[in-house]
């Protein structure tokens, strides 16, 4: 009886150039985003093009009344929002109140022209702010140096937009995609802590607080404080509510009271005005923290929102950070909360935050003698209110129920925020998740395969109690790419499989000395020069034993590198290679019986 | 018609602490060294358990006298050559030379009783006499300072050693498998070439000789020095022949002429004598180079030969280096060369190593006033000799032929080394390998599959041309893991790969819309929390098409998870889930025909 084989072909051939080719299409444009300019005529590859970079050209000239109704209603719903928000995220950040309202008004134009999504509400940010403030705290002093502090915001702004556009428009925007969900609960429920610890301070009017991050210096400061410079309690209750109407009542209560004078710290004046100019505070050279700048603003374009994504995003973000920096606004990205609402409130298009920006800037023209008596209170009240939802616990039991690894991480991230530092807690959580990918690649998963009786299909011996192994033959499937991080382990490993099926008692009682080790090789995604050693040393190692490697169904690129290393054609002879694993024990087996009939 | 399908069993339960104990297993014992001891009295037990932790008790009570007479030929051909490199290698480290002989005394003996390999020859190597020569010399000028020059190499040694043995006592030997072959060669060719430059100073006699790394600096020196002080030329020749004989000849040669007062440098007295003790000459603490040594000693550790593997052999390599720093030697490991040279002169076991030591001994006590008049030029000829053989240009023609990108790696690496610095150029090397690791995990590989005529086979398109698309279906093969690093990317990809199967021409024309995507997820090793919310992602993303997302052959752990976050019990519908891509074909296209039937 012939068993039918399907022979294993070698891929078609390609240049060099070709596979390269291939390679940086797939790396850098996943999304292909030229695709729909393809056999256009030139007309419409110049509209298509144009409204690819301003999204604006293509629901702008399709804008209604009715649209802009509902845009008008979200709108002036996060502007209410983004006010109060932009001032106390500035404060934050140890920045003048009023530069946070500078933020909410040039970027939104911006990005209401570059930017793709309809929903986002773009503006200051609780983290972005706190980790900036962190930052910049450990080089200079915002209260002894107020001037270089601003100066430092808006270069660091400068540079986070710099690297999000050339990420966005060099397409490496993957490369900063290392912060898993686990990473962001963990970090954002630590930061959200820390941050209203700190608000502890406004809000209990303590007046000697401690500006260092990390939960014990902030609750020594909190303990150290409480019970002898808690002053005026009454007004704590102001901390509830809408931002908008805790800062409008707190500010009347104030004016009404005086209470300026009976130590509730205000705001003060601001000035009016829009954004003055900032670009000639921007420091491009000179030696003094060039690095840590850079660093500060490579954190912030790793700090992206997650739920905005694709490089396109990114410069938008990029550019809308860039000329912030030179309108005196310091970072600015998409509000996860402000976009819920604005998405609440029936949002239709972008201009709903042209709406909210044209809302601040009236604000600024004419609203600022108002802020005067608005407490710093009920600022440090609005942050909490703001980080408390960055707490999510129902997320943190979901990734304890589906993997416990994970689960470690966002732990990492979460309790290195708390006890070390905002940086330096995010790091660690990063590195362990690419730690974790570097040890799947080192050891890789091998699965020793049986046979489902009754189908020539082969499955993990371990996970179906039904499939059995068949005599004489080991099979063993590969679920990573060979290389030189585990030819090594791989090695050893399966040496260790074939020791372990020579010496086990079953086996000795069939009869059925060990003969042939099959290697499932269809999740062998690639190998390199270690690879085929590897291949070609462990043929020789089972030579020795008198076993003969048979491998089944390697992909196109595996097989190309076994060929062009096999100058003896030992990997392409057809009784050691298979198209699957059924065919190759169908056909071994078949020959084996072959020979012992010859030998009868 | 009722196709047979095969049910997706979940894997059998499993506690966490079994899985982590597993996992653990896998990771740090992947040859399971306690396996011998299973089952044994415990008599036996201890027997075996001294023999694996001094293989000398293993093959010593069988020794003969025939062994002992190949050993000794071998071990009195390896001190031949182990003689003239030690005292070279050794000023290749800035070293007094007799720190070589010292050097090729104490570790073989230590390595005889430890080490489980009885061809390496062990004793100070280039490479690493070259690394320590150039790290240290950064720090400490070993003519202006060489006694504290001599304490900080000691220092390195003792925690290169300390490194090693507890990596390996750890079984951590594997996070340092991170060089690549590739990395490997074109790091020694470059060294090679660094190294044979410098040794023109012997070689052409230059006095005034930069002792930076980089072959600009390298190359200036020679040029700005050969057309004015090459002095005694005639000499040159010595550079050929085997090392001792030029050791031997050209002393001779100095004696007879007297030629050490004519312009040949000499090495001058040495000490008769053993080792002298050196613990007191080791840094611990002080704050003076405290975290260049440690690092120092961790390239060493990671610079082990490549040709010798194991935590086992580690442990023997740190104590043989922890015990030698104490003892006045620098840092040794196997030497491959020599290691070849014994195995060709017929070594049997260990014992080579201690002849040889024996041999050096003998030399130190007797023989060092014959050093006296060997000039220093045939110490360069020696090094020459013995690096220019590190320069594997066949392995280099092997690499561009299998894998270009390893190609590039390892040009990386030799022109680092070359450019840059022997540090900077490996690190860079390794750098890019690691990068290429990270890529593939966030760029996986995605494959198309088609249906082998007339078979339940389904593989690669692009690969085989006899394949051909079912229609009505996209059948995607996913070759990685899938977490937080890629799963944006391939929600996009997929999306991507339906939007162009939707738009096709020749599909539109069949008018067979697309009504499923199967995902082949053999080679889907594991999946985090991230990887679970892209499957979800997915499918809500797929029903909006009006498309149903089917998978195939989950392994055991992704299973779990998914089934773990699963509440509707959607992944595990048996009309989504399926054993074999052949099946859920099979089944889903008789569904379609049964539906179609009934509404007629």
């Amino acid at each position: 009886m012939e068993t039918e084989v399907h022979r294993v072909a070698p891929p078609p051939r390609r240049s060099t150039f070709q596979k390269l080719n291939t390679r940086l299409k797939e790396t850098f444009f996943p999304d292909d985003p030229l695709r729909q300019f393809k056999d256009r005529p030139w007309k419409t590859k110049v509209v298509l093009g144009a409204q690819y970079i301003f999204p604006v050209l293509k629901w702008g000239p399709n804008y209604s009344l009715k649209l802009l109704k509902s845009d008008i209603v979200s709108g002036l719903t996060i502007a209410s929002l983004a006010i109060p928000q932009g001032i106390s995220y500035a404060k934050l950040a140890n920045l003048p109140p009023i530069v946070g309202l500078y933020s909410s008004f040039v970027p939104p134009l911006i990005y209401a022209v570059l930017g793709s999504s309809r929903d986002l509400a773009v503006g200051p940010v609780s983290i972005a702010s706190l980790i900036m403030g962190s930052m910049l705290r450990q080089q200079v002093s915002p209260v002894q140096d107020p001037i270089l502090f601003l100066q430092l915001a808006f270069s660091s702004t400068f540079f986070a937009g710099l690297f999000q556009s050339s990420l966005g428009f060099l397409r490496l925007g993957f490369i900063i995609d290392f912060l898993s969900k686990a990473t962001l609960i963990g970090f954002m429920g630590g930061a959200a802590i820390i941050v209203s610890l700190q608000q502890l301070k406004s809000l209990l009017g303590i007046q000697h607080f401690t500006k260092k991050m990390g939960i014990v210096p902030v609750l020594t400061s909190v303990f150290h404080n409480t019970h002898e410079s808690i002053r005026k309690p009454k007004l704590f209750w102001v901390s509830a509510g809408a931002p908008l109407v805790s800062v409008i009542l707190s500010t009347l209560l104030v004016f009404a009271f005086k209470a300026q004078n009976h130590g509730i710290t205000v705001i003060g004046k601001l000035q009016e005005g829009l954004n003055p100019p900032s670009w000639n505070m921007l420091h491009f050279h000179g030696s003094y923290l060039g690095l840590e700048r850079i660093a500060v603003g490579r954190t912030f374009a790793a700090l992206k929102n997650y739920e905005v994504d694709g490089n396109k995003e990114m410069i938008a973000f990029g550019v809308m950070n860039i000329v912030g920096s030179s309108t005196s606004c310091y970072v600015t990205t998409g509000a996860f909360s402000r976009s819920a609402v604005n998405h609440n409130a029936g949002c239709k298009t972008a201009v709903s935050n042209i709406i909210m920006a044209v809302t601040v800037m009236v604000t600024l023209l004419f609203l600022m003698p108002l802020f005067q008596y608005t407490p710093n209170v009920v600022l440090g009240a609005i942050i909490v209110t703001a980080v408390i939802g960055l707490i999510d616990i129902p997320a943190a039991c979901e990734i304890w129920k589906i993997d416990k690894f994970d689960f470690i991480v966002m732990l990492c991230a979460f309790l290195g925020v708390l006890f070390v530092s905002v940086q330096n807690g995010l790091a660690i959580a990063v590195g362990i998740s690419i730690f974790k990918i570097l040890i799947q690649i080192t050891r890789p998963k091998t699965v020793m395969l049986g046979n489902i009786p009754g189908t020539d299909i082969y499955r993990d011996l371990h996970h179906y109690k039904e499939a059995v192994s068949v005599p004489g033959f080991l099979i063993l499937s590969i679920e990573a790419p060979i290389n030189f991080a585990n030819s090594t382990y791989l090695k050893e490993r399966i040496t260790r499989w074939v020791e372990e099926y020579e010496s086990d008692d079953e086996y000795a009682k069939k009869q059925s000395g060990l003969k042939f080790v099959i290697l499932d090789l269809s999740a062998v995604s690639a190998i390199d020069t270690n690879g085929v050693s590897f291949f070609k040393d462990l043929r020789m190692a089972l030579e020795k034993r008198n076993l003969e490697l048979v491998l089944v169904n390697p992909l196109g690129e595996v097989m190309e590198k076994l060929q062009r290393a096999d100058d003896a054609r030992e990997f392409a002879r057809p009784d050691c290679l298979f198209l699957t694993v059924g065919e190759a024990v169908a056909f071994l087996v078949s020959t084996i019986k072959k020979q012992s009939s010859n030998c009868l």
